[in-house]
């Protein structure tokens, strides 16, 4: 997964992030780690001036660092040697009018999740990327996992026979009190459905937990019960979120969510079980995969053991028994979105793997379930479809 | 948890637990380990003849082999060194007729659970109690574990804060193929209705995790909205259950049983979070108990070990690194019932830990658990109150 | 493993084991817990007054509640009912003469480890036991975890392949301060030379330790090189010990043991590895057993579980999944030993599994092992043979 | 740890760690993932047209794309934008000449472990160094994980009281066939003695583990009883590794490492303990260490987590939760030696975090331990001085 011999890096861009952002220096880590791309452009905050400080900061040149994100597409785009791609690192609710702006100018995106606050906007998006054939890439970083790839590939195959149950959660710590007050950046956006939209939890960790089951078991969610609550008293979105889902082969999943449940970091975990076996995945040891079939002891699989599948394989890095974690992971979904971008700009081949970079439809995908959420819960847990 | 010094051995009897039983020869181990109980009559087995070679075969004399509970009752009334209690551990639509019987004859009862099928016998044998004066333990054994009893005393001490969302699980794989059809005899009764009552999984797993939960949190469950299945086809009753639930001080929780999900053998865990800190337990390495909190490192709670209250240093046997499990739990809810019993009996003077023993309130509890989760599954998941 | 039907208990009588004991009321629930013993004599304490008053306060009769053990032996030997076995659970030094006198009475012995404070009195006992034609069995309870036999039954059957490297290590905390300055009385006489013998930690844990690697191997040691400590300032006896050791079949393994840890509490630990695949287990999560073969993913034993071998399957007594402790495999001995002394009287056939009890051979080799480890140490760490 | 604002990467040259190479591709990402460097110059293999091809594949320009080393250093010696610092990635025994040469021509050098083949060819390099006044960074890579340094700050500040005993292993199976047989790369050059210097196992983990105790202990090795042992047949150098030490404050130590464990990948493991608390840290799980203080419950502090020291904090990147690994350690140091470089190049102030960088008496000193091994172990494991 280093960068492919006798290419050169892609030229990338980047929207938010600045001063004191936490996701911007993720991505630009991500970016990094492989060595497919070179940031040389931004506009990394929406006040014009700490945009253009910031990334002149980070070593961007003067006349690339922009006070907002549309004379950056403007003049990228009339660059010879403009962006291939741009990061959207902003808060939600900006996703949609930046991604927009960056594909009218034939750049591709790379936007961090959730992708839009509504699903109106999200199908939107969704044409505009069909017809503008542009690669658009959505950072649901756990789906660069390994083992979660390992995991997909073994539901896929069969090795755990039919899906009949699954449970996804995702609980977290952060929001326990009310830090929205103190200041806290991260935490003030989040708990604003201005600015995070109608899904609190939901909207930031469900979609998370919604990509990461389709994406494992290769189903759909059809239908939702939902019951939404803002635990800490004051606020409006969710904090706490209980969903109850069938899904498209009619097998069962509860999903649960909250940013209030001290002692929890970032607890993501996936279960899912057939007929024949079983599997289960935390991210925080992500280089471990228990695999389980009836009648026979479990066996753990390590990242970049044996027994794994090329798929799995092709999105590591070192041995096993070194670990790796989050930013490896998200790292992953760059360069195989540079894999993709390179297709598109007909620079090489494609990868068989590139099938697994979440895209616009996750998007879409993911809006639709917050709202079929959200719906279900105003409704008192009614049976809600999420499906279009 | 030595028998007392100075005491004989409390008289015990037991209806069910013959041969092939599993969970009479727990009751039988459990009632040893502390040495309160001698057993010394039996009804073990539905067929009379089963029924005595099997006592026989305990080394129960001959005279006090039955061939039939309610033979046994009347003798054993009659007899002055007639038992002082009797261990019910047949399946579930028996114990209601067998309890009524002892308690008539004046005898303590231990009681397997569910407690009973249906929640009017549940009432009919809680006011049956009451009138008599008479001892009933209903052997939620997992409430045994003396870390179970340390998380309880730190939610009502307040370490936690106030308790705003709980997760309890209880996954097995025993049942994930259909191996009711191939004599198991463990398995057919519990999917037989007749027998097994209205609840599948819910009423033999989800009674252990909802009165868990109940203990742990001493909160009451207000409404559930529950989805039960029968996912192995050819079921009548729910393999899989899925609940939401209501607790009496607002809080929000999830209880998830199933007995068809492939690596998970007794997978009782309970996750408890307030505003100020969380517990984490779970019954497959119960000799720790997870602490958190907000603002400060986990630290983890040995058995027996450092810091642990009265409630779960009482509850053990040995010292902290050397684990007990599930017997020594099971013989825990024995020794509080033998405290109870003497109690009863003015033998000794009471511990103040036996209010921490099941009983029959909570079988009452439990049926209403179970009804209202059916309820609530057959009307799509509609809330409906567990609560009189 | 619960008493063999149609048999009557056993008749056990104990010497030591009175108020504030610990190791006492272990071997006392140990041989509750299967049913094969019934507790009616004792010499419970040193002190004759204590001794008695204890023994009543256990239940025993007044005329079997003895003053001291050699009266015990007398008169039990007398008795038409006198016991069958005797239980010797005293500090070390005065485990010797107890055995000699129950032995000559004819009694079967069952004796706490480790057996004697020299080799001389170990080669001297075990010389009696087999004149005698009586059962003696050390209670080396670890040997008794079901997964402990699994592991050797899959070093025995070549599963590993041949053992190259084994490590071994039972590190504990509770010694870190003069705790034996304080009165507490397990310290006291565990650090005086005159009680405990001529090895500290090596003795009292690197006897089980020592045992441990050998039951699991299959291996005897024939040479160590030792390092031996008292660490803790104003100490005699060892209480950090590491030894090198050079097992029959040339493989090479280390062993350390330790009470000067803070944070471990019976951190008895091993690990076997062979030229195919490699084994481990940790007395602190014993329902668990990890499998390694080359070139493939490691997998997971349970205790009771799936591909277990009959050794360990008849070593346990629930289903996996619902932990069984210390306790059982401590209970596990005494009914390994109620079966040869069953057979030894006539009264029954004998198990396969008997020759899995650890015995008198077990206490002249880890006596030899204490001596070898002491004179290696005060000559530098030079290599000492651990052979006859 | 991103790369300091407003500062240019540094120029950086790589020797070996062409096509194939294992550790090459490892320090490439290392020092991409905080943006500290730029890889402009390469001699990457010891064939020259290989050296050249491989540094073309990876994007180096074809007028710094060297077919040698001596080349390299002198061409960027002599180029007014030549390289700020060399990385060499080569087998043991280049290392030495490599580094000279580079030295000579005025650049800083980044060196991987071992740093050689002889305790004198390290203490001349350490001359050197100190002559030159350029900044020496040797990759004891473990050293960069914030845990890690958490514990070397935790033992420094006293927490733990005076340290008296630890344990350190790093075990392996990656050795256990003779894999050097079938041209495994990495494996045919670390079995030779001629590439790999005297020692085997000890020198490629033990030095690791070495440096990983001095460095968390702040304590030296003073003496060594070592038994070394080539346990593959056919073996020259040593693939197990047993010492005992006694460090400079008089506490005991153990060291493990091996090649030839079935089921273990890279097991770096250390334990110390005081005589007031403990800490132990696993780099398969680096994300969590294990903190221990007498007579309260463990706790688990979280990289990035409550209760860290500056030390630690400053060499993470992201929240917890979210797992760091291996290569961030790596880039940990990467990023250490920029700070270093920038420091001795008066290009920005030192960071007070720098001295925790492992640098040429790390070398040194771990030269002076292998040796000492090898002379103790030889000499039947007789106590040798691993002090000047």
């Amino acid at each position: 997964m280093n960068a492919p011999t006798g290419t050169a890096p892609l030229r990338l861009g980047m929207v938010g992030g600045g001063r004191g952002a936490f996701i911007g220096a993720v991505h630009r880590m991500a970016a990094r780690l492989d060595g497919h791309y070179h940031l040389v452009a931004g506009a990394l905050a929406s006040d014009p001036a700490r945009a253009v400080a910031s990334a002149l900061e980070l070593g961007i040149a003067g006349d690339r660092a922009y006070p907002d994100y549309a004379t950056m597409a403007t003049r990228e785009r009339a660059r010879p040697d403009g962006i291939d791609a741009v990061a959207i690192v902003t808060p939600n609710d900006s996703h949609y009018p930046i991604a927009r702006a960056f594909l009218e100018a034939g750049i591709h995106v790379i936007c961090d999740k959730p992708m839009t606050t509504t699903l109106a906007d999200a199908q939107a998006l969704a044409e505009q990327v069909q017809c503008s054939g542009l690669v658009f890439v959505l950072t649901h970083n756990y789906s660069g996992y390994p083992l979660v790839r390992e995991a997909r590939e073994r539901v896929r195959r069969g090795d755990i026979g039919t899906v009949r149950v699954a449970q996804v959660e995702y609980p977290q710590d952060w929001l326990t009190r009310r830090v929205e007050d103190s200041g806290q950046k991260q935490a003030a956006w989040r708990v604003d459905p201005a600015r995070a939209g109608r899904g609190g939890a939901i909207g930031d960790l469900g979609t998370h937990a919604h990509q990461l089951l389709r994406f494992v078991t290769g189903l759909e969610v059809d239908e939702v019960s939902a019951n939404l609550a803002a635990v800490v008293p004051g606020r409006t979105l969710d904090d706490d979120a209980q969903v109850l889902m069938r899904l498209s082969n009619r097998a069962r999943a509860m999903l649960w969510v909250s940013q209030v449940c001290p002692g929890n970091q970032n607890g993501l975990r996936i279960r899912v079980y057939g007929d024949r076996g079983g599997l289960e995945w935390a991210q925080e040891e992500p280089n471990s995969l228990r695999v389980s079939r009836l009648d026979a002891p479990s066996t753990t699989l390590s990242r970049a053991g044996p027994e794994l599948s090329t798929a799995a394989a092709a999105a590591t890095r070192i041995p096993p028994g070194h670990p790796e974690g989050y930013l490896e992971a998200f790292a992953q979904i760059y360069s195989d979105a540079a894999a993709l971008i390179r297709v598109a700009d007909a620079r090489m081949a494609a990868s068989a793997h590139t099938r697994l970079v979440p895209g616009v439809q996750d998007g879409v995908a993911g809006a639709r379930f917050v709202e079929a959420c959200v719906a279900s819960s105003a409704a008192g847990g009614r049976w809600v479809s999420a499906q279009p």
